[in-house]
C-alpha cells in the first residue's frame, strides 16, 4: 500500500490527472481525501493506493509521477506501507505523555520505532530503561543550555530521526533547532491554544475561572505555542476544581490530543498549510 | 453548482473515470468524498462540481453521464444547486423541533421549502399560523388511525413532497406509508438508539440510570426506530435528574441531532447503506 | 419553596448553624450545595428550602435569619419560588440568541419575563412584534453612543429590569452602565474566552487554525470579555471549514451556553467570587 | 481526614442533625454533597471532614455517630484517609484497561493497593512481572470454570481484597460469586449500555450503524451487564470505520470510563441505589 500526499495551486482536472495515472498503472484507491482551500486558491490531497497489481514496479510508478507532480507545480510525498517512523521523544519530569506514546505503540496504534528518549531531567529513565530504549540525559541548565540542543540535534541526526515528540519537554527550542527539524518536531501544550500560552497554563486557567480546559497538539515553529494546530481536545471543569485538579484532569487531554496528533502525523494525514494543518482524520 | 451523489460495486478506476468525465466537459470539482466499503465491495461518492465553465449544456452533462453511469453498474443523482426540498414536518404535541427546523430555514442553514405542517393535535397550529405556512390537522385517534395515514399521504402527494420530517410525531407509521415514502423520511427518536426504543425512553433511560442522554436521527423504515442513522446526539446527566430534567435536557439533543440529520439529507450527503447510512460530514 | 444563596468567610460549623435554623422552623431542605474555597478561605452555599410547614411566616423566616447572616459576616439573597425575573434583551442584527432565549421562555425553561427588546438596529423588531415584546430602537451609530447608553439605562430603571442580557449587542458598554448595573448583565461571547477577545473570533479562529470554536457566557465587567465565566460550550471544526461555516457553527455553541448561563443565574446557582464565577450546575 | 457516606429514609432535619453532630466535637466539614430522591423519599450524603481539631478521638467520634445513625434507620460508612483499597485486577487478554489502572496507581490519581493481577489467559503475565504484581492464573476453559471461580473467590478472600476490577475479563461470573461480592466488583463494558449487551459490542455496533460508540462502567450485579452504572463515555465515530477502528478507538472510552469509575467509588463517591448509582463527581 502506498500513500501520496500532495498539494499544489488549485487548477483543473487535478483530481481527474492523479487518479487517471493511478489507473493507468493498475493501481487501485482505496481512500481519497481532497481540500480545496477556495480563499487561497490551493489543493490538497492524500490518497491510499492499493498497488498489488501495479503494472510497473513501485519505483517506476514513484518516479514515474514526477511528470505529473511537476506539470502541477505540486509538493508531493510517496511513503510505502507498512512502515515505522524513527522517532525521538524528548520529556523532562512527566511521564504520562510518554507512557501514553509508549502504551500505543505497543498496541500497533502508532507505526512509530523508538530510537530515543532523551532527557534535560532523569525522571523518565526508569520507564526507558523498562521499554529497554535508550535513553540521553541532557544537562541543560543554566549556561548548557545551547550545548544541550547541541547536543540533541546530534542524536537526532545520527539516528535518522524522522520524527520528535515533545512529551511536555519543558525547554524552549532555539530557532536554528525549530528551522534544522522543521516539519518534523509536534509537541503537546497543556490548554486550549491559543489561550494560556506560556508557563503554568493550568494555574492561569483557574484564575481565569474557565470552565473547560484543554490540551493543544502541534508543529513547533519559533514562535513559541503558535505553530500549526494538529489537535485539540477539551474537558468539563467545575468551579471547585483547584489548580491541581485541573492538572490531574488535564492529562488525560494531553495524552488524547498528543496520540490523535502523531496518529495524523505519522500516517501522512497532516499537511502544513501557513499557520494552518490541514488534517484528513480517519 | 452540481451535487452528484453515486453508489456502485467496487471496480478499478473509478474515481478516475467520474473525475475525468467532469474534467473533460470543463467541469471542476469543488469537493470529492469518496468511500470504499471494502467488506461488501461498495463504493459511494459525493461530488460537488462548478458548472459555471462547462462546454455543454447542464442537460447534457447530465444525461451525458448515463453512459458511464451505466458502465458502473451505479445508482445516482444529479441535483442542481441552489434549491430548496418541498417539506412536509408531522407534529402532535411538542414544538421544540418545528421550531428549531423553521429558525435554521429563516437562517439558511437548511434548503427547505416547507410546504405544510401535519399534525394529530392542534398544538403547533399557532406556530404555523405564525409562519404563514398551511396546518392540516389529521385526526388520528382509534379506528381514524388508517383513514388519517391515507389523508397525510395524498397531502404529501399533492404537494409534490420530496422530505417529510417527523419532529417528534407521536404516530407508528403503517408499513405502506415507510414503503411509498421510503428514504423521504427522517424521524428524530427521542433516546440514543438502539438503547430505550419504543415509547418513554426518558423514563426508560432514569431508571436504568445512564449518565449519558442521547437522541437518534434515522430514516424512517417499517421497523420501528430501526432504520439507518444518520446522526445521534448526546449529553451528560446526573443522579439527582428526574424524567422530567432528562426530557428537558434531551431536548438540546434532539434539536441538534435533527437539524444535523436534514442538513446532511438535504445536501446529499447521505447514503442509505442496507441498514447503515453513509454520511459525508461537512 | 425558597432558594437561599449565601457566602462568608470559611469558619467553623457553617452548615450545622444554617441547616440548624432552617429545621429550627421546621423547613425541609430539598438540596443543598456547599463549596469552600480552601485557598482564600472562603464558603458559598446555596439551599433550595421547602417552606410549605414552616412554624412562622415567609417573611419573618426570612428576616429572622438576619442575626445568623450577620454572626458569620454573610453576604445573602433570599428569592420566593416560583418566580419570574424581570429581563431586557439586547441585540443589534443576529437573531439566534433572541430566538433562543424566547423560544426557552416559552417551554417554561427560562423563569423570564421579557420585559423588552432593546436594538441599536431593526433587525430583530418583527420578532419582538410577533411576540407582542415592545421593541426599543436606540441610535448608537456615531457620537449617538452616550446619549444611547442613557436612554437604555432609563428604560432598565423604568421597567425595574432585574436581569439584561445582552445577545450578540455589538457595542462596548461604558463603565458607568457596567457599574450600575453590575451583576446583572449577562453577554454571550463568540469565541472560547481567553482565546479570541475583541471583534471577529470567528475569523481570528480560522486564522489561527484551532479545532475546536466555542461560546463564553459570562457578567459583564467594565473590563472587555474579561468578566466572570458562567459557563462555555465547544465544538469541532475541520480545516475545510470557512469562517463562514465556523460563524454558522459557532450559533449552536452561543444559544446553548448562553441558555445554560441564563439559567443558572436566574436560578441563583451562580455566585461571583472575585473574577470566578462559583456555579452549583443542576 | 475523613469520609461519611450514609444514605437513609428522607425525614425532617438530617441534614442539621449530621452538620451538627460533626460540628459539636469540632469536626470541619470540608465537602458536604446530598441528594434527596424525591420519587422513592430517600436520602443519600457525602461528607468529608477535616478531624484535625476533633475534640474526642477519632474511634469515639466514629462510634459516637451510631445513636444518630440508628435513629435516623441510615446505611452509613466512615472511612479515614489517606488509604489504599487492597484490589485485585481480573484479566484475559486485552491490556489496554489494565495498563491504564497501573499507570494511574503509579500517578496517585487511584487509592488503590494492587494485591493480585488475576488472569484465565496469560497475555498479561509479563505486565504483571515488570511491576512486580503477583500474577494468578486460573484455568478456566471447559468444565474448569466452577472450579476457576472458586480459586478466584480464595484469593480474594485469602488477600482482604476490598475491590475487584474486571478489565477485560471475558468470563459470565456465578451468581453465588456476585452475591459474595456484591458492591465490591466493578465492570467495563466495551459499549454504551443498555445497547449492544452480551458479546462483541463493537461489531453490532458497526452492524447498527450508530454514530457514536461508548463504554460503560458499572457495579456486577448476576444479571449480565445491568448493575448500576457510575460512568459512561462516548465517542464519535464515521461510517467509514470498520469493527477493527472501533474497537481501537473504543479503547480509550474504555480508559477513560473505567478510571474515573474506579476512583468515584474508592473515594466512597458513589452510593448503590437498587438498581442506580448516586455519584457524587469530583
Amino acid at each position: 500500500m502506498l500513500i501520496l500526499k500532495l498539494s499544489c495551486p488549485d487548477q483543473p482536472s487535478i483530481v481527474a490527472k492523479i487518479a487517471s495515472y493511478v489507473a493507468s498503472h493498475n493501481g487501485n484507491l482505496l481512500e481519497f481525501n481532497q481540500f480545496t482551500n477556495s480563499i487561497d486558491s490551493k489543493f490538497f490531497a492524500r490518497l491510499e493506493i492499493d498497488t498489488t497489481e501495479l503494472d510497473v514496479e513501485l519505483d517506476s510508478f514513484i518516479k514515474g509521477f514526477s511528470v505529473l507532480g511537476e506539470a502541477l507545480k505540486a509538493d508531493w510525498h510517496f511513503r510505502e506501507a507498512p512502515f515505522k517512523l524513527r522517532t525521538a521523544i524528548l520529556v523532562t519530569k512527566t511521564t504520562h505523555c510518554l507512557n501514553e506514546i509508549l502504551w500505543r505503540v505497543s498496541e500497533n496504534d502508532l507505526p512509530l520505532e523508538i530510537t530515543s528518549i532523551i532527557g534535560n531531567r532523569d525522571h523518565c529513565k526508569t520507564i526507558a530503561e523498562k521499554e529497554g530504549i535508550p535513553f540521553h540525559q541532557i544537562d541543560m541548565d543554566g549556561d548548557k543550555k545551547d550545548q544541550g540542543f547541541q547536543q540533541i540535534a546530534q542524536i537526532l541526526r545520527d539516528e535518522n530521526v524522522q520524527l520528535s515528540i515533545l512529551a511536555r519537554f519543558m525547554q524552549i527550542l532555539p530557532d536554528w533547532f525549530c528551522g534544522e527539524f522543521s516539519g518534523k518536531l509536534i509537541n503537546i501544550h497543556h490548554s486550549f491554544l491559543p489561550a494560556f500560552i506560556g508557563a503554568n497554563p493550568y494555574r492561569q486557567a483557574y484564575d481565569r475561572g474557565v470552565k473547560l480546559i484543554g490540551a493543544t497538539c502541534h508543529y513547533v515553529t519559533s514562535d513559541l505555542d503558535a505553530g500549526p494546530i494538529i489537535e485539540q481536545e477539551v474537558k468539563r471543569v467545575l468551579h471547585s476544581h483547584s489548580p491541581a485538579d485541573l492538572m490531574r484532569l488535564g492529562r488525560d487531554c494531553e495524552r488524547i490530543a498528543l496520540a490523535r496528533g502523531i496518529r495524523y502525523h505519522a500516517y501522512d494525514r497532516t499537511i502544513i498549510d501557513g499557520n494552518r494543518a490541514i488534517v484528513f482524520e480517519d
